[in-house]
């Protein structure tokens, strides 16, 4: 049995990282896709572990070998998911976990359509923005700016298969996690179990 | 909010009926959708509660005054679903759960495209077979009838959402209510919560 990808997105501040780490501590066939990205690491974040940091000459290498299954441009770096991690663990049986901006969801549900493609809105934009203000991480233009592009992401939220609130952390990840378990149900994923019948 | 409709079909002798009754147990805001009929009451069976039991003519008034939003001939006797009951019900906030033939179940899957559409399938042919049997209501010929129409019914089981392994009937309950909470944060159902956030 082939796994898919899992896609998990939301506005900055959405609590998308720390969903993410409970599903995989819950799920042991889910396995974290790591992106590449040209911005500089964070403080605690590991090579690696939290990106694959690269320098613009290399993520363009990437992308010009086509070894990137999505990439795209937020707040002027470039992130992108490598291919063959991707493809590697759905042949063996795995499911991809992904954390990426909508414009990398998109291009990933063209080409991985039996994805589930998940997207985290906050409760109110208000409590986006308070989220924001406490991780302590942006300057005020930087959250602006968050803010900003949160609402052309909620714009199109709706092409994805699922809209998760997230009002609560412990409930959003039943959530998904019912969403998950559901989806191993979907009638275009019962082919071989339907042909086995016949 | 308004609701919509849960179908859930399966071959004669998958368990539905047993299974349908511990969903609407469960599931406060579900109503039972009572089809109407020609075929005569078994044992057992009461009028309103099982079904409608109607006259050929009584039937074929429904259809041609449009009060049926899905009917079907099975077996030599025809089956519909009283459209009033479920638009009052949607548009009430209630779930409609219909017990309907795969006929039946694709002709409403048009007209209400934002139902939640499962197909219960048996293990195995030969198990299908043998609850069947056991359930000393059929002729050996009826029987064979019935395996015969499984195997077609089968062939469509794709075009539904979501195709659910009746194995055990307490696994197969649960396997519904997940996918029922799941579908609750389908993209298609969260317009207006997006709409409230912009």
């Amino acid at each position: 049995m082939r796994g898919y990808p899992i896609v998990i997105s939301s506005p900055s501040g959405g609590g998308k990282t720390t969903l993410v780490h409970r599903i995989l501590a819950d799920m042991p066939k889910a396995a974290y896709s790591v992106s590449v990205t040209t911005r500089p690491p964070r403080s605690g974040e590991r090579n690696g572990r939290d990106y694959y940091f690269v320098s613009k000459a290399a993520f363009e290498r990437m992308v010009r070998k086509r070894e990137l299954a999505e990439w795209a441009g937020v707040h002027g770096h470039c992130y992108g998911t490598p291919r063959k991690f991707l493809d590697a663990k759905i042949s063996l049986g795995y499911f991809p976990l992904l954390d990426i901006d909508v414009q990398g969801a998109l291009q990933l549900k063209k080409k991985y359509p039996d994805g589930v493609y998940i997207f985290l809105i906050p409760p109110t934009l208000r409590e986006l923005s308070r989220r924001l203000r406490e991780r302590h991480t942006d300057s005020p233009e930087d959250i602006k700016r968050r803010l900003a592009a949160a609402k052309r992401e909620l714009a199109v939220a709706q092409n994805y298969d699922y809209v998760v609130l997230n009002d609560d952390l412990d409930a959003a990840v039943e959530r998904v996690k019912t969403i998950l378990e559901a989806e191993r149900w979907r009638a275009h994923r019962a082919e071989s179990r339907l042909k086995a019948l016949r």
